[in-house]
């Protein structure tokens, strides 16, 4: 059986939402995978309660001590080893559960997942993959914010991350993989992106080549690699674009069918978190604003991966791909 | 009198479309200005005539040489010194027009600029400056695209470029300079940004600090700075998104009142070009697919750069602000 850590007591609507989304995703399972909330016991017991919920599928692991949104990352891990946070990492990291999710502060579980799980590859630290919409279909950009300064080779593995991610949970077949650049041509754009260029050349992913800021939007490939620093930009302008024109003319969009598909298809609350990819395991950091919606979504999203075994089939992938290896 | 050369030839909808604009742009003049056409005169002169055009306020400069939208921008200035396109340029170096502008070839025009006018200060290409929509207002961003693997010293030229735009163009009194970077604190992003960011506190600039992706929509600065990369996703993203609204719901939009609000504020074709700045001169370049309004609009742009002595005031600064002086 599949088991799914979930940090109860992370995000701005915890631990009701976090605990509302576990009961969703346990219902929808159908026996496929279970959950085991780390948190209080007390606390997560009077809510399961409050909710009534009786079936089966929903572990509780106690886990007493509190992480705060702005607790120091650095410090987490040793000063409460016993909160939700790090306690779903460390139960992933004892074989006890296959994945682990957090709504809370997000350096905080880079960190757990980094320092309790290890990385793979060359990157320094695991990508974060986001996926996003795209004219009716989805698409994957790594990285997301994880990284900076990244050198050629780590870009490199980011467009095997994302491939990977694509193949067996978007289901595409033989994914495209794009590098975000300012225009096509190889000898374009920063020096770093121009050596990455030649990485993908040489190797055997779907190259597709340069892509350009409106591409993304386009789907012209569906997997989008960017510096952690420009698919920060990229993904926060998107979420910006997407709450600006529901501020601007959400119920008129309402009004239409074409319009509800827009709001839909551009509701980040449908996609299920930001992916840790180039660990060795399986980790996943939703919004903190994240509702019942977003949880349920995310557990989702980590049964496939731990199903799919991406987080295997990237490190084996990363290992035998690192040319200069680097187990900092 | 305030002259203003406009390459003729230069743009897909060229010669027409030009044409109109500048006739439109002598109209609107008032006498403020002239314009100064450059192309083959016997096609300008048979252009203005099926346009009626009897009026004063537009001259021709013959320049027969045609510049393409392949040509390689290194060349050009060598091969073709008689076209539209470089002679606007060298009769503002000669001091017979005192500004620029070409819905040409942008990489000529970019080479034309920076080899017959030359730069100032520690930006290796004078930086490219749009004029972005943000709920109501105007704000700029600076680089768009013209420089890769900037210096910190570069970006925060880019931030007292943006500067005296906003103060004299958009008219806003001690504008706010944002850095564009992952998250607020001083010490985030990439090293670059973190060294930027030292150069900036220390300046006597409205620097607001730090901003995410999202802050560009709501205007939270008034200039946003950006090493030239990042800053062509962004508005490249951006162009596409407004493309994506007019494709999916433009006709609904259309219906209402805060609909075309909307599609007003947000059409690219409304802001009039790309702004060179850090130039010794004034060189404007607009996309390819310009038509007569965004021709007539950057006309007007360059008439009030040219007034307000926007070049001259951003050589003073930067020439005082440069520390290491690169003459290069």
């Amino acid at each position: 059986m599949i088991k799914i850590a979930l940090d109860a007591m992370g995000g701005d609507h915890a631990p009701k939402a976090i605990i509302e989304g576990a009961v969703q995703a346990a219902q929808n399972s159908g026996g496929r995978f279970e959950i085991v909330l780390t948190g209080p016991q007390g606390i997560i017991e009077a809510e399961l309660k409050s909710l009534g919920y009786q079936g089966g599928g929903i572990e509780i692991h106690h886990a007493p001590e509190m992480v705060a949104m702005d607790d120091s990352p650095s410090t987490v891990l040793k000063s409460k080893p016993n909160s939700g946070l790090v306690s779903c990492v460390t139960l992933q990291k004892e074989g006890r559960v296959q994945a682990s999710l957090s709504a809370g502060n997000s350096g905080a579980m880079m960190a757990a997942c980094l320092m309790i799980l290890g990385r793979v590859g060359a990157i320094p630290r695991p990508a974060i993959a986001c996926v996003l919409p795209a004219f009716g279909r989805k698409i994957v950009m790594v990285d997301c914010g994880a990284n900076v300064d990244e050198k050629a080779q780590a870009l490199y593995h980011f467009g095997i991350c994302g491939s990977i991610y694509a193949e067996n949970i978007l289901k595409i077949n033989n994914p495209k993989v794009g590098l975000l650049n300012v225009g096509e041509e190889e000898k374009k754009g920063p020096e770093v992106l121009q050596e990455a260029f030649q990485l993908f050349k040489k190797s055997s992913l779907n190259f597709y080549g340069n892509i350009e800021g409106r591409d993304i939007l386009h789907g012209t490939t569906d997997v989008v690699v960017a510096p952690g620093y420009v698919g920060n930009v990229v993904l926060k302008l998107m979420e910006g674009f997407f709450e600006l024109a529901m501020k601007s003319f959400g119920p008129l969009l309402k009004t239409t069918d074409e319009g509800k598909n827009f709001l839909k298809e551009w509701d980040y609350s449908n996609v299920g978190g930001a992916l840790l990819l180039g660990l060795k395991g399986t980790g996943i950091i939703t919004h903190g604003r994240a509702d019942a919606k977003v949880i349920c979504n995310g557990l989702e999203t980590a049964y496939q991966m731990v199903k799919e075994e991406v987080a295997k089939k990237i490190s084996e992938r990363l290992s035998a791909e690192t040319v200069a290896p680097d187990k900092g």
